[in-house]
């Protein structure tokens, strides 16, 4: 799909005067600003077609218009050749998802106590992590498992995050709580099984506020980005992909980590790309291995269940890892993130024309 | 999972009174009238607990309960041990799915206008179709494809059914647009995409109106039967289960059906299972064998899409069969079920013990 | 890949001399006879390149090529479209698989002694199988499970296969077994786990005897029909293909029958193809409905596994059905195959141009 | 199953006359030779038994066994809990994968001149490669396609060697070649489609020499620790297990590396692990990272497709790298690696009792 993106110096009035004109002719477009600059797509016109040739023509010669690409391998607003570098998402005052830095979300699974969010909280924070995962909505295969504390799990997040500083990431599965959850949450977490639940994802989209998208533990890369490209098409770039396992004939795990995918995701999308090792492997002892490839793979972060007592918790123990060993997990893979040169590409191989 | 059946006789007034009385002693519980049956379960009371099996005895001994199963095999309430034998669910005043009768269920993948609409819907009532299919709201992977016409899908979809006489399947997508889908469509649709959107399923449930389940195309079978569940478990056991194929690393086809999962759920299920051949294989081809396999596997009906002209259809075209090959479909496959001995058990193997 | 067929009266001297020609040319070419055709295949020539459709032009004006294809949807000695319909394959002065028949193949998973075999072969024989399976040598995933009888397996084999009349298939899992093997069983079986073996195939191919092919578990329907042409390039068209299930994500069943392998096969492949449900599923309770499944969908044939005493088995018994299920299995299948009017085509949608 | 290893200063002679008294008693027992130690199974002995718990107590009051353990999660021989510790393999006079070391395995997919591969051998020497990989006999999906210079092939390889000094990992695919092969490879290999072609591995295991066994595309953990199970049950410990990614639904990568099996198999297991990452993702640019995931994950090596024109290459091009790049990819991996403290445990986390 062709996709433009406007210079930066270019007015909001003039961007709405020439799309006014584009959608005159007939085309559907969708803007997104995407950091300090906008981009614009066109759905309807094909590059190959004698209509989108002549049309990108026009753009090219359009004096407001920097680049004009052709997103034939990834979706047009989400295509890291459409803005040409990766971007980061502000999710509070004082920390940005991307742009260089390694992120760490740390918590329980599901909020169940004050007792117990208060203190993980506090330890993840100490330990290093930037943010506070935990889910007050839950959801769950079966209807007999705990569903979460709901708002009052929200009210114990607020509390949490006035306490420690860390700005909350929690999941939202109905559309009827987006907006409570965003009173509490800086990024709103859509969930793996509802990675398709496009009502969801336009709704949430609205908000503007940074969302974590996770991708279907059943849907390729392709529709992982495609997902991705309802919140942008929606106006809202502020998107965190993560990457937490797929579903395949292997069981010694709970789900397969696609750590391919990570990798490959960085070269197709503009968007910051996080992993969940535990979700994807389901077993304490492999969190701390599967984070470090992950850095090293090219993931701007992490994001893992961490909980006093796993024995005892309510969802999800087996994957758990205490507040200490989570605090090995992040000296461990800061030291290895602190030996790669950033300034070196992970591969500067050329996939072009093959 | 423990669950109990009331006898046929006993009145809702009793049932109540009862249940209180074990809500009382702190277990939950929660009650779904199947047929003119009632089953009630108790989630947090395992079987194998010395309170479960004090438990058991306390409800083995209660004159209103005709039967109780430790339903380890499936959850209880959509198990087939715990009701007794298979359950039928009345779509119109003319037809009900399951009970021995094979369902037809034809029609576009997307309403596109009244004319096609029209036209398709008398063709497939002609060649036998007992329900009409259409969507109005398409989840469609990218926000660039076409949508469906959303409320004048579902005006168009009236009207058609008015015309034919023929109850309508649609697939509700958001719970904003539940109760407008369920003024139209006698059947509501959940499609493999919000197959675990528990949110949506609470309020389909609520609407008291038969529910289409397609299977996640990630999901297994026991995902599938717990998705079921969130329906029985809000007093909707109008659940017809639909497999529609599964991501597996085949790419010749769009799915892989999984025609074993229709006879297991057949054996562990009282819900009608029905099957999507159109979806599961992405060929037009293939829908008549794949059509046939189903009906001797166990099906109680099977969902097709037909289109007057596949090239031109907007929505998965290269999958839809024309009206006169739903025609042959419905003769070849009438003709093999007639020739089944319906008080022949398929397999009266027995698994138990092994 | 470019494919010719030879007319029927061209003699074999006339085929040599050409195919001389051509080999003289540079390209490099297979032949192999197929029914009482010959088929010869060009690999290095694309249809497509200048030099391929100089090819093509030479090919149709040759007097003794009756038609060329350009096979690209599947391997060409294997394709459908170059012999222009179904083949079968004798397997004893008395039977011969596919051309319209059914044919069932029965018996247990693994020979264990004379009483077990002799007693399930004539039992089997009773009930309607034509062809007796058994294991003499087993491919097991651990190397202290039992490894099968081996030569003692192939003695109470070929004991059996006089008793009754039966021909034998079973499997050969290395090259060294392979004249063994062939001396006992009129029919070589090719495991799953062997499906790739090349080494093997090349070294079955040349006893000139028909092999049954199994699907590997991991392999792909193209990576399947390419095994089958290492056989058929070797010279060998004496081919049945498989199915047997494939590795998904779903553990309910052992493996998931791909169902819709088996009629997309037989629209890409002449040779007959057959279904496995017992290893498919490894459920006793499933075989039926799925043989039944697999019946209507195309299959030329069916393998069960059948035992006295399932229990008691040494491998698979959970798969394994009775006699007197088999028996009943064959009655009901018959009487679904007899609906059928066999010049009524399955489905007659070109999917030409889709 | 019960493993038993003995005490190191036990001689043959001893461990032979307590093998033969316990194999009088009826049980049967496997004897490997792992590094300095002796492990002995016995695989008809469940240790839940009450034979196999009077067993236990007679093999725990034996002087000369030193430890004996239940390997309940992974085969016995192959087991780490059995053996302690992992081992390491020698594959040369100077080199021994495993032990703490990080080996890179580089060089063609297939051998396909003596110009190219002499070329090829240099180069990755130069740049820190300790083995040489490259096909002789290259088991190829399609009848059709380049399937290696087979003993032409093996020449070439044992020059490269000899001019190099760099010991070869070659595949063999055929009993018949095991001899040939092990005259020129120090290592060989058992390819993915041979994973459970169990007489190759047993014709292999009887060479004695060091065996590299791929992980089978379709096969899970368990099946490809089982498959090493027929090495060492055979009496060859000299085993260097290699992940090259599964089977799985998404396609923009030729198969899904499974980062987490190398972690776990590191937990199970006490025979060194290696991953393939030019098999498992097929694409030139992903190389880089994946390896240096699989370095942080636990493994023990690298093996990676070099080639100098990718572009003209015979077999599988798109996925191989430049020399530069494989220099490039050895640097960036060597420095995460020096930044991981080896006395540091990856995880101390217990997953006992969970």
């Amino acid at each position: 799909m062709i996709v433009a993106r406007f210079r930066p110096d270019v007015l909001i009035d003039e961007q709405s005067r020439l799309a006014a004109g584009w959608r005159h002719r007939g085309h559907r477009s969708f803007r997104c600003r995407v950091g300090h600059r906008t981009l614009v797509t066109f759905p309807d016109l094909a590059a190959a077609s004698p209509e989108g040739e002549r049309f990108l023509t026009v753009l090219r010669a359009t004096r407001a218009v920097e680049s004009v690409v052709d997103s034939a391998e990834s979706p047009p607003l989400g295509s890291l050749a459409a803005v040409g570098e990766p971007t980061a998402v502000q999710v509070s005052e004082d920390w940005t998802v991307g742009g260089g830095r390694f992120t760490w979300i740390a918590g329980p699974c599901a909020v169940e106590s004050q007792a117990q969010l208060t203190a993980v909280a506090g330890e993840v924070r100490a330990h290093g992590a930037q943010l506070l995962r935990g889910g007050a909505f839950k959801p769950r295969t079966s209807p007999y498992a705990f569903q979460g504390l709901g708002q009052e799990g929200l009210r114990l997040l607020a509390e949490a995050s006035a306490a420690t500083g860390l700005p909350v990431v929690t999941e939202v599965v109905d559309s009827a709580q987006v907006e409570a959850v965003a009173e509490v949450a800086q990024v709103l977490q859509i969930g793996a099984r509802n990675a398709q639940n496009f009502a969801l994802l336009r709704e949430v989209a609205l908000t503007g506020r940074p969302v974590l998208l996770k991708r279907g533990f059943g849907c390729t890369v392709q529709e992982w980005l495609h997902s991705a490209e309802y919140l942008l098409a929606a106006g809202n770039s502020q998107v965190l992909l993560c990457e937490r396992g797929v579903r395949t004939f292997e069981s010694a795990t709970r789900f397969t980590l696609d750590i391919s995918a990570v990798s490959l995701v960085k070269r197709l999308s503009h968007l910051p790309v996080l992993v969940d090792p535990s979700h994807a492997c389901g077993r304490a002892d492999l969190v701390a291995p599967l984070a470090a490839a992950a850095a090293v793979a090219g993931a701007d972060g992490v994001m893992v269940d961490v909980h006093q007592d796993a024995h005892g918790a309510l969802c999800d123990g087996q994957q758990a890892i205490t507040p200490e060993e989570f605090g090995a997990l992040v000296t461990r893979t800061s030291r290895i993130l602190h030996s790669i040169d950033p300034t070196e590409p992970v591969a500067d191989h050329a996939m072009a024309g093959r």
